[in-house]
């Protein structure tokens, strides 16, 4: 038999149709959650499901999940589901969410016209708010679906313009009546641009997701005594723009020793940042990131160490905050060699990879073997109107997504 | 013959005195430049001076100089000088200026209270606008006094509220008739507090300034790629944050290693300084400062090939901006012995110690024999409302000013 393929033509054309709905200049789009923009997606991304037939749920914290069971042999049996996200960040690209999704559909269409009958449903969900952009925390539509967290937490988030979920859900139309948390899938599996440089600049066009990295925020308050550049002899200073490079450099030797580790200064803050005035303040964050739980410990530690060496040293005054802590996630081991056998079988090499981002899969790993797929993604840029992968990228991704999710359907 | 002493009281109060024309929260003043509060100031300088029966020199900058050769055995002899500034920044004290001037006076009132003759005539001055806090550049008036600046740009100067130094000067009635540049004093000694923590901390009443330090500013703007914090490989990174850490700490090392050396990053700014966001940008400065040029030269020198291994390195474009450029002065070494005899015979220990601020005894020593006197500052503090000298250590720098202004003015 011939294998199948799906349409890329079509593919494509759905990326472009919902970007064309609130375009940014380029090939960008901006769809904040629960905006009239979102609405627009949505809207065309359930017109999409009803002309295919499905069956369209839609929840209480407006998830959209959209079920094929026409040729399933167990119309009961937990679907596998595929999926995404439709919003976007402010300055949003056209393939951060939309892509799972719209390959989803892509994948269900594919089958049902071919006839492809499988002994387990399938599904593609759209969960509500994964950027965060509007509303925090992101993931939040996965993270109610998997039990994580409260809907009415969620329902009376307000938001960073003052209105509420709750609110602006009605407002668009799509409080539905679906319950959370939602039926728990089979397998759920996440195809997603990279948002990264790796798969380029290694020249893989499949990611093998193996989890997502733990994440560390921190914000450092390091208070020292403001004095005169020119009349305070070295000695007598106490200079927290000298601890807070110090700290920053040593973050970046963290990263180089620690396996698998990731550490970025992403925002420093100098009091009264004056040319001729040792600062009295510094205000700095540390990101440090690690697939392993127990080596992200290790970079805490050790930072903790570091901060607490130099504080003394220079005589400053150092408090630290967490700004976040996730741990790591790991996806299901049988899902992640699916997906390569799969790539291989394709003539596409995989590359296993962990995701250095988080996604909604992370949620659904809570509660179902979960796993990820990348495409590259151009210059490693997301969240930007120049966000880009190529069309071909777009197809193989979601042919290996059809092949993936046709073998799951099937056990 | 029992020693002569100024009167601290008189001194004292008249710095109160001053202050309480344009008063700020604790001791502080606000007398910046040309403004009201720098009129009423002027103004009362200028009746101390005639009620003593001075001639009174108002230049066509601004500066007033006040002349005793009522007892000078060559009333036509150039004079000994003293003096300093009236004006402050925004958020000034009581000392910083003010009380060189009010010195100056003193020593000159104490001299005529005991019908003490001299060889040559003294004089006191209060230069125009040496903080440069509403024009540039600082210490304006002694520069147009010895001629180092040309009158016409001086005057044209537009401030930061958009006047000029003619109009503030004519609106305030202190164009002079006095011809700049002004007639060449036979030396000119200021006594200043010393605006830093050293004396202070080192326990002396008396710092004999040797010079004051050469400056560099230089502007480093550091170009990379600004990439996700998570999704972004060490290796892929062109991290300008990080460079700008290892820069600032490079700046300290240089401070270490270098002889009479200081260095201070004092404002640095990341773009877009977001905690999960590798920086696109940081712009951060560098101030070097050091009494010798040749060693100042170096620590440039030792900086830019940092700064250009860094670049290399970690795949950057950094471009290097110099904000300010002044070489070292270097004052009269006779001076600099007298001050410290002087100090010495009054029991009151000296310390040899450079100047790390600017000072119009930097422009007079352009065409003089110059010294400069310091007294402590109380936690090195200065431009700021806390400024403090206790009343003793004012009395004292008064008294050493008094007997090395006696003998200069008998050579």
């Amino acid at each position: 038999m011939e294998p199948m393929h799906i349409d890329p033509k079509r593919l494509v054309d759905r990326l472009a149709a919902l970007a064309a709905l609130s375009p940014l200049e380029g090939e960008g789009s901006c769809r904040v959650a629960l905006t009239d923009a979102d609405k627009a997606g949505r809207d065309l991304f359930v017109s999409w499901l009803e002309a295919l037939g499905l069956e369209v749920r839609i929840d209480v914290i407006g998830n959209i999940v959209g079920v094929w069971s026409a040729l399933a042999l167990d119309p009961t049996a937990a679907p596998v589901m595929m999926g995404s996200h439709l919003d976007t960040v402010r300055t949003g690209g056209r393939y951060d969410g939309a892509y799972g999704v719209v390959a989803g559909l892509e994948v269900i269409e594919t089958l049902a016209a071919n006839g492809v009958q499988t002994a387990r449903p399938l599904a593609v969900a759209a969960f509500t708010n994964e950027e965060g952009a509007r509303y925090a925390p992101d993931m939040m539509g996965s993270l109610v679906y998997v039990g994580g967290l409260d809907l009415w937490s969620a329902l009376e988030t307000v938001g960073i313009d003052g209105t509420t979920v709750a609110g602006e859900l009605a407002r668009i139309g799509y409080v539905g009546p679906a319950a959370c948390p939602g039926p728990v899938p089979h397998a759920f599996v996440e195809l997603h641009i990279e948002q990264g440089p790796v798969l380029e600049h290694e020249d893989y066009p499949i990611g093998a997701v193996t989890g997502v990295q733990g994440i560390s925020w921190q914000e450092l308050t390091i208070v020292g005594q403001s004095n005169h550049a020119g009349t305070t002899p070295m000695y007598l200073r106490h200079d927290p723009g000298y601890a807070a490079a110090r700290i920053a450099a040593f973050v970046r030797e963290l990263a180089l020793e620690i396996a698998g580790q990731v550490g970025t200064v992403g925002r420093m803050v100098f009091e009264p940042n004056l040319v001729n005035v040792v600062p009295a303040s510094v205000t700095m964050t540390v990101d440090v990131r690690n697939t392993d739980e127990d080596l992200l410990q290790q970079a805490e530690k050790r930072l903790a160490e570091f901060v607490a060496e130099i504080a003394a040293s220079e005589g400053l005054e150092i408090t630290t905050r967490s700004l976040a802590r996730f741990e790591p996630v790991a996806f299901d081991e049988a899902i992640i060699g699916i997906v390569e056998m799969v790539a291989w079988n394709q003539g596409l090499p995989p590359l296993r990879m962990p995701s250095g981002a988080g996604h909604d899969a992370q949620m659904l790993a809570r509660v179902c073997p979960t796993g990820m797929i990348f495409v590259p993604s151009h210059k490693g840029l997301s969240h930007n109107p120049a966000e880009y992968t190529a069309s071909a990228d777009l197809e193989a991704g979601a042919n290996v997504l059809l092949e993936v999710v046709m073998g799951l359907a099937n056990t």
